[in-house]
């Protein structure tokens, strides 16, 4: 019945600190390759919902309970990530508090949004480039047609 | 590399019917168990956008070339489907002509949307109803917490 044919599934979640001014979000330095900067998240388990995965991998990455607003979007463009096929599931959360780094978390960034850190990994930039119109100006994002 | 400890991801398809009367949506009865209607859709081949997916698996079930709208919500309770746990990008698109049951569609349904067919398989009667919510009255799905 396990089909390794199919994309395995993640979440990431744009966490933001809705307790500071312009409500920044959060970014993790990856400890392990591809190094870089991205977005909190990882492998949705086998018998977990998707929002469940996503406050689990907000708890075990950078140790906040997040509030989660709403799905964002799906991103699932074959080549998003280069080590295999993987979709994800983005979600919108409010947190308070200081995350901390913790579990594949090796550093820990709290970004203004016009002023991310460099490089960022995997498809971030675009989810994060698509997170900013939504939030700026309500726009949704377009879908993807690879 | 592969991880049969993820639930596979799969889409189904809300097709309106757009050039006819209060855009009925296109229900299929399923050839295989589970029995009853289901919206058309079907796994997410490695490889494969889920746009793609929704795209062609509307070709393969109900024979329509689909205008992908948006991405509505994405279902991942670890029950929704009994035979192994799952999660579904559930895709609105809009379609012209004639649909035609093909592939593991046994028989069509051109259903408005006050007047569905039963029973509905896994957990497109609650898909269906967060449809309704959002098409009438602009209200998207609430986040599962199982």
């Amino acid at each position: 019945m396990t089909d390794p044919r199919n994309p395995a599934p993640t979440v990431d979640i744009i966490v933001e600190l809705v307790d500071r001014r312009d409500r920044p979000i959060v970014l993790v330095e990856r400890r392990f390759p591809p190094h870089g900067w991205a977005l909190p998240g990882g492998f949705v388990d086998y018998g977990e919902a998707v929002e469940t995965a996503a406050r689990r991998e907000s708890r075990e990455e950078i140790c906040l309970d997040v509030d989660l607003i709403e799905q964002f979007q799906v991103y699932s463009d074959p080549q998003r990530d280069a080590r295999k096929h993987t979709l994800s599931v983005v979600f919108l959360a409010a947190a308070t508090g200081t995350p901390r780094a913790a579990d594949d978390a090796k550093a820990i960034a709290i970004c203004p949004v016009w002023e991310l850190p460099r490089p960022l990994c995997f498809d971030h930039a675009r989810i994060l480039h698509d997170y900013r119109r939504y939030r700026d100006y309500g726009i949704r994002p377009h879908l993807s047609f690879p």
